[in-house]
């Protein structure tokens, strides 16, 4: 028993910071934030920007509907209520995210700007990139991959951005990406651009 | 319009599987759930073997009280439907870490058997090493690093695990340490041997 406690103090906690954690991976962590209407392309982008920087080494991880609203928001609805406590759990991991060293990119209509405000307070100076990815709401009914503006308008569906609940675009976004008139091979060029002008991609 | 919708259809999306993750890492990713009663030493273990790990360039992150707590389930309270909750969350985000490559290590009571067996679920064959950090109640209750047995005892908390909420010790964990007589070092090396002779430090 004596020696137990003794070994116990002995031991110096070693937490691994998050500098540490970038250098392993040889470039910084930080969330890539995608927002916009439902069909504006965010995933789409989102995840051709992913997998070029896997192409290129880089430490990345996708949050989006498929992981996040099956697993970790399962019981989240999407009420105004509903919609601010998934996008603050979105968040909360996605700056654990970042701060195990990834550049992580999250792709969720997030419409409020209250709620994507927050999220940008949880994260350090820099750690937060809001991606604007703007698309006409003409241009993303035509789109409708999945039908559900289809089904909005049908169907008279509550809390359908753009429809019958609001979309409140960035104010000062650290990026707008014109996807009316611009395609993935080309947006996806310009986030990779802004992260290596921005110091992103070196540790 | 007619040029954007042609790139969108060209475009093929790339997703990048756990499987590459794994590969560009050079190791695989996967859970290691350290469980174990107030102060038996689950965080200072965890914490030491992430370290090691990071030594070795691996990986890694840890999932636990000081970053949980505060962030995604700081609207969570200490009930057992709470804690179900609590560790639910951790479950859903310890796949996600694990499924982006990393070797991920979370350090919760987790006292309920049925909350960590419905982690083990929602991982793959292989992806939950379910870690129980053995120290006896009295062994705990001495070190008490915090105070928060002594606390327990003298205000009859309710709710606190070993005193006034039970603690199910998991019947078939992949790994048990005995931190009743021994140190730190050690069982952080038993943790490690484990992951080598298992194939996880490899991709």
């Amino acid at each position: 028993m004596t020696e137990q406690k003794s070994t116990n103090v002995t031991w110096h906690e070693h937490l691994v910071s998050k500098d540490e954690r970038f250098k392993l991976n040889g470039h910084k962590g930080a969330v890539l934030w995608f927002t916009g209407l439902s069909a504006c392309g965010k995933s789409t982008i989102a995840n051709a920007v992913d997998y070029k920087l896997y192409q290129a080494g880089k430490h990345t991880y996708v949050l989006d509907g498929d992981n996040i609203r099956m697993g970790l928001n399962k019981n989240v609805d999407f009420s105004p209520e509903g919609r601010a406590e998934n996008i603050r759990r979105i968040g909360e991991v996605a700056k654990l995210f970042a701060h195990a060293g990834n550049l992580t990119l999250t792709a969720f209509i997030s419409p409020y700007k209250a709620d994507r405000d927050k999220v940008r307070e949880i994260l350090g100076p820099g750690e937060f990139i809001e991606i604007y990815v703007n698309a006409s709401l003409e241009l993303c009914e035509q789109r409708d991959p999945k039908g559900l503006y289809k089904k909005a308008r049908a169907n008279n569906l509550p809390n359908f951005t753009g429809i019958s609940a609001p979309y409140e675009a960035p104010e000062k976004p650290e990026l707008v990406l014109d996807s009316n008139s611009k395609g993935i091979e080309e947006l996806s060029n310009e986030v990779i651009a802004y992260l290596e002008k921005n110091g992103y991609l070196k540790a």
